[in-house]
C-alpha cells in the first residue's frame, strides 16, 4: 500500500527482504483488489496504530470482501516522523507545513512549541507531502527518511513525534496460510443477532471458558444502519489448535456470520 | 464543532432550536477545551457514523480528559452530500473536486460513474471545500446545502452519497445531567487488566446477567503501546436505574479505570 517513501513500503521491504518486486498502489482498496485479481502475490497493509487505533479502511475491506484474502503474517513497525524541507532551510524560514492530518496530530507538541504560527496544508500521503516541496519555498513536510531521500529533501528536525510509543501493526495478506508455530494469533470477524442482551457475551464466553486470551476486540458498522456492527476479534492461538477450533465452532453457533481471517505467527514486541 | 455550513452546525441548530448563540470551533479538541474553560455552555460533536464508524477524535477526547464533560443528549442526523459549484457550472466543465477524504469515499459510486477522470483535492472540512470554490473555476466541492448558500454557490447534483443509510450520531456535552426518562442510554469508558483471559467477559457479564442490552462496544488505544485498550460501551438504561447502578458497581470491581460518561434520553430511529 502506498507510494515509494511510505511507511507501508518500509513494512513491505521488511516482510519480503529477499528481492521480491514491490509494486505501489494509491490506497487500501486498490491493493486488496490487485491481490484479488492476481496482479500481485501478497499485499502488505497497515491495520492498527498504537495512538490512532484501527485502520478502518483495512478492516472494512476484510469485512465487506466476500472471500477476503487470508492474513498470513503480522509485523510491528515503529513510526518516526521527521520535519523535511529543501536543503538549507531553517526552522525560522518555515511559514507552512504540509502533511496528512494524522501525522500532524502525532507531532502536536513539536508543532505547538516550535512552529505555533504556521499554516497547515493537507496532503494525500506523507510521501506526497514531501514530493510537493519541490514546487515552493518556505514550506516543510512531515514524512519519513526515505521520502526525504527520494525527493532530494533534507530532514531539518528528526523524530518530532509525540512520546516514544508510536507503533503501526501491518499484516501480510495472500499466499500460503501460515502453519501453527505454537505462538500464533488468529483474527476473526463475526456479526450477531441484534438486541439480544448477552449475545456478544456468549461469543466471548467460548474463548474465556477455554482460557483463550483475546488480544483485541473492535466493532465496525455493517453499513445497514446505526447500531449494527461487525466484531473483529484477535485471539491467541492457531485455528488448527484443538481448543481454538472448538471455540470457533461455538462462535459459529452464536453468530449470523463468522469469517476466520487467518492464523499467523505473533509478532515479537 | 466546525465552521458555519458544517453538519455539526446543523446538529447544533436542531439540538438548541430556541435562539442559543452558536459558536464555531475548528476541531473537536478545541470545542471540548472551550467547554472545559466555560467559554460555552454546551458542545455538540459527532461521535459515530453509520458507514465510517466511530469519530475517534471525539472518543479520544472523552477517554483522555481526566474529568470529561457529561453526555446529556444524543441526536441522529441523516447525511446528504451534494456536488456544489459556481452558478452555471455543468458536470462536464468539472476537472477537479475538492472535499474531505471521508465525503469523497461516501460518494464513490457517483464519482466513478459521473466524474471518473477528475483530480481530487483535499480540504480540511466540507465547508472549507465549498468556500475554496470562490478562488478558481472548473472545480466542484462535495458539501451540504447550507455551505452552498453561505458562499453563493449552487448545488449542481444533489444527494450524491452512496446508498441511503448514511446517518451521523451527535452528542451534546456539558450542562445539566439528564434525568431518567424510562427510555435512556448510558455511555461508559473502562480499561481492564491485560492478559487476563475473560476479564472483558466478566465486565460484559455484569450487564448480561441483568438483561441490560449493550448498543455498542468499541475499543480505543490507551496510547501506552499496541494491544492496550480502553473499552467504550453504550448500554440501555439510566445510571440511576437500580439494575444499571448495580451493574456499574460490578464493572468498577473488574476495571482498572471506569468513567461513566453520561446518561441521556435515547434518540428515536
Amino acid at each position: 500500500m502506498g507510494p515509494e517513501g511510505s511507511f507501508s513500503e518500509e513494512a513491505a521491504r521488511l516482510s519480503f527482504p529477499n528481492n521480491a518486486e514491490l509494486v505501489g498502489f494509491p490506497d487500501i482498496p486498490a491493493v486488496i483488489s490487485a491481490l484479488g485479481h492476481h496482479l500481485v502475490d501478497a499485499a502488505v497493509v497497515p491495520i492498527e496504530n498504537s495512538i490512532e487505533g484501527s485502520v478502518n479502511a483495512t478492516l472494512d475491506q476484510l469485512i465487506h470482501d466476500e472471500v477476503p484474502p487470508p492474513i498470513v503474517a503480522e509485523l510491528n513497525l515503529q513510526v518516526r516522523h521527521h520535519l523535511i524541507a529543501r536543503p538549507g532551510t531553517g526552522l525560522s524560514d518555515i511559514e507552512r507545513v504540509v502533511s496528512i492530518p494524522i501525522a500532524v496530530a502525532q507531532c502536536r507538541k513539536f508543532m505547538l512549541e516550535q512552529l505555533p504560527q504556521v499554516q497547515l496544508l493537507p496532503a494525500l500521503s506523507t510521501s506526497a507531502a514531501v514530493q510537493s516541496l519541490v514546487h515552493s519555498v518556505r514550506i516543510a513536510a512531515i514524512g519519513n527518511q526515505r521520502a526525504a531521500q527520494l525527493y532530494g529533501m533534507e530532514v531539518i528536525a528528526p523524530d518530532i513525534q509525540d512520546g516514544d510509543d508510536n507503533t503501526t501493526r501491518f499484516v501480510v495478506l495472500g499466499g500460503q496460510p501460515a502453519a501453527s508455530t505454537g505462538r500464533d494469533k488468529t483474527s476473526i470477524c463475526c456479526s450477531i443477532a441484534e438486541d439480544r442482551p448477552g449475545s456478544l457475551m456468549a461469543i466471548l464466553n467460548e474463548f474465556a471458558q477455554r482460557s483463550i486470551n483475546l488480544t483485541k476486540i473492535e466493532s465496525r458498522p455493517t453499513r445497514s444502519g446505526l447500531g449494527k456492527y461487525f466484531f473483529l476479534i484477535d485471539l491467541e492461538g492457531h485455528q488448527s489448535d484443538a481448543d481454538v477450533a472448538a471455540a470457533l465452532e461455538g462462535v459459529r453457533g452464536n453468530s449470523l456470520i463468522l469469517k476466520v481471517l487467518g492464523s499467523y505467527p505473533a509478532a515479537g514486541d
